[in-house]
């Protein structure tokens, strides 16, 4: 059962005036006049416009913080009951989709308007970002904005995002939980010789059942002797005495996210198998230890590296040991020996040493933490220390 | 019970074939001499490769699609032994993320290779799609293909997805049934008192036990004689005795979506709601019986807009009255009267008429189509002409 009481939904409207407000910070500093924002989670951070339409990629919509006030929403008109339940005043509509103007020209005057029509906009441009509208309607709004320009704020929502509030805590926690929960279920729900894709399913449904709103990924891996592969679908074929299946899963409530994975055997495992995930162990726990205030990003990654350098392993081939969570299943920053950042109190992490073994097999530890003072707290129920073995 | 056999998963290589031959047969007749993929549609579209990884957003994908030959993948390293599994034979991969270079250098010297180093390199630009790669990196991109520039493939992407081969219709028609099934227990699953949370919560544990592979897609609404709002998540509000509610769903299968609704009344319903849901079922056949292949959307939407009008209702606010289905829960065309789309056999199409009524209430209906000769096959199951009662 999940133990703790379920926090809230939503946010009380002075999460998002504080968000904005430092926002707001950054931008006078940078001489940002406004941030232009379209994709989801950015524009879900400073109004709590939480739905799944999304979905759909025919509409553009567009979020402004202008750099004093509430930011302005500028939308689908679709989408304005929904946006009118959020803390936000000025709500802009057009009829959408528009095959002529779809909301270029509205937010031009709305942009223009808010600025005094100098100043630069700061929009996403670095990395792990991407700007969700048609190329040729970019085209159209720089046209449109006429003698201002964009700039990147990259940096600006980086460090917004990467420290989460108290309450953002208490979300990820809460779906952590449920995801610790019905990882525990497993070794019950789960028998040889289901398949792949049965096992998939059913631990989907598990986690719902759970508590969780959604389950947008789950990577699988189940093969004799251990797994290749972590991003594939799984396949109908029947596991066997003998597998080493992964399970890894982002799953959501109320808009955050957990992302962690468990191994299991089934019946039985190889000794190589049961010394990888020995090491892997070991390198969750040196990385979970170096993840203090303070510690670079460099430091961790290196921890880990070395307890697995030293069993004799390479790592795998996800390229990073690690990154940020929170509205997204990831988030900047990176476990990898390039990311510059040092840890914060508030930041949330997974910690995810993988190695290679064998023939060309992978395995992969994941945990989530939160970083405090002194050592960090798991967000996850932390792995047994032994892969645990699926008996029947 | 779902009554026809599963569809096999995934598609034999012929389909990849074909999907490719008829994409350099346009791309030739417009003088682009690569395409430029970066989006999970699209590079699924080509490949067939299937994997929830796309909810992490910080590498960049690529396949390029040079004038013959197979599409050559350029991808990072954690994507290569699923990428493997697909038709393609040229994968090239690099360790992601990367700070100085997350893949530009490899897709440029790609596209050089398979360009010979001249012709336009098209890219999807127009309406509804987007470009996954930072804004940043895109700028390196530009400057590192020297003389050769971007071209808008949007038309050919358009019209090559917007026809359904067989195998597809397939995977569609089953996820429709399983939705339908999932949709014609709900009087029995749900009961009046339940929370919106907990009927959407059960709804989407259903689709799953009927077979759907997930559902990123449920739109909610439920209120005391009408909602107002498609798009809003469900709250923890207790249904009552006289509310109206929608479930509308977006589920998957092997990839392919289904998208259409269901009203149902909790005990009774308002004659308002009733009389509403009357013309609209009227709206819907109507749209129905107009889709047949050389129809103008504007012909279709005009004949739902005609059965309203003349009971005296305005259209809801969606902006359009229905779109194309397939790989993406929206797709092009647009059931709108400034789509100059005409319907061709193999079209698979919503049919989504909606009206407000009373005190700014909406009501929607929709059903999922394939254009044929002759009169259009039902993929979803029609809707009852009666507005539903849960009665208990």
């Amino acid at each position: 059962m999940i133990s703790k009481a379920e926090p809230e939904r939503g946010f009380p409207d002075i999460e998002f005036e504080k968000r904005t407000q430092n926002a707001q910070n950054m931008m006078m500093d940078k001489g940002i006049s406004a941030l232009l924002l379209t994709t989801e989670p950015e524009i879900r951070y400073f109004s709590g416009f939480l739905t799944q339409f999304w979905q759909s990629p025919t509409r553009p919509w567009f979020l402004v913080v202008p750099g004093k006030g509430r930011p302005v929403a500028v939308i689908p008109q679709i989408g304005r009951e929904c946006m009118e339940r959020t803390w936000l005043t000025d709500i802009r509509t057009w009829d959408s989709p528009h095959p002529d103007d779809d909301g270029i020209k509205l937010l031009a005057d709305a942009l223009k308007s808010l600025t005094g029509n100098k100043g630069r906009i700061g929009l996403a441009m670095g990395p792990e970002t991407h700007l969700r509208l048609p190329l040729n309607e970019f085209a159209k709004l720089n046209e449109a904005i006429g003698e201002q320009e964009f700039a990147d704020a990259t940096g600006i929502l980086k460090s917004l995002r990467r420290i989460k509030s108290d309450l953002e805590i208490a979300k990820i926690t809460h779906i952590c939980e449920i995801a610790s929960e019905a990882f525990d279920t497993l070794p019950d729900i789960v028998h040889t010789g289901m398949s792949e894709s049965q096992i998939f399913r059913r631990f989907k449904m598990k986690l719902i059942e759970c508590g969780a709103d959604d389950v947008p990924y789950i990577a699988f891996g189940a093969a004799p002797g251990g797994y290749r592969d972590i991003i594939s679908p799984p396949s109908d074929r029947a596991t066997e005495p003998g597998d080493i299946m992964i399970l890894d899963t982002g799953s959501i409530r109320d808009g955050y996210f957990c992302d962690f994975d468990r191994n299991f055997a089934f019946q039985h495992a190889s000794d190589d198998a049961k010394h990888a995930n020995k090491i892997l162990y070991a390198a969750t726990k040196a990385g979970i230890d170096a993840s203090r205030p303070g510690s670079s990003i460099t430091d961790i990654f290196q921890a880990m590296m070395h307890i697995m350098e030293s069993a004799g392993y390479a790592p795998g081939s996800v390229g990073r040991m690690g990154h940020g969570l929170g509205m997204q299943m990831t988030e900047w920053p990176s476990i990898a020996p390039f990311d510059p950042t040092r840890l914060e109190p508030g930041m949330v992490m997974t910690i995810e040493p993988g190695l290679t073994y064998g023939d060309g097999l992978t395995m992969v530890h994941e945990e989530n933490i939160l970083i405090q003072d002194g050592p960090p707290r798991l967000l996850s129920r932390r792995a047994d220390p032994e892969l645990p073995i699926i008996k029947d």
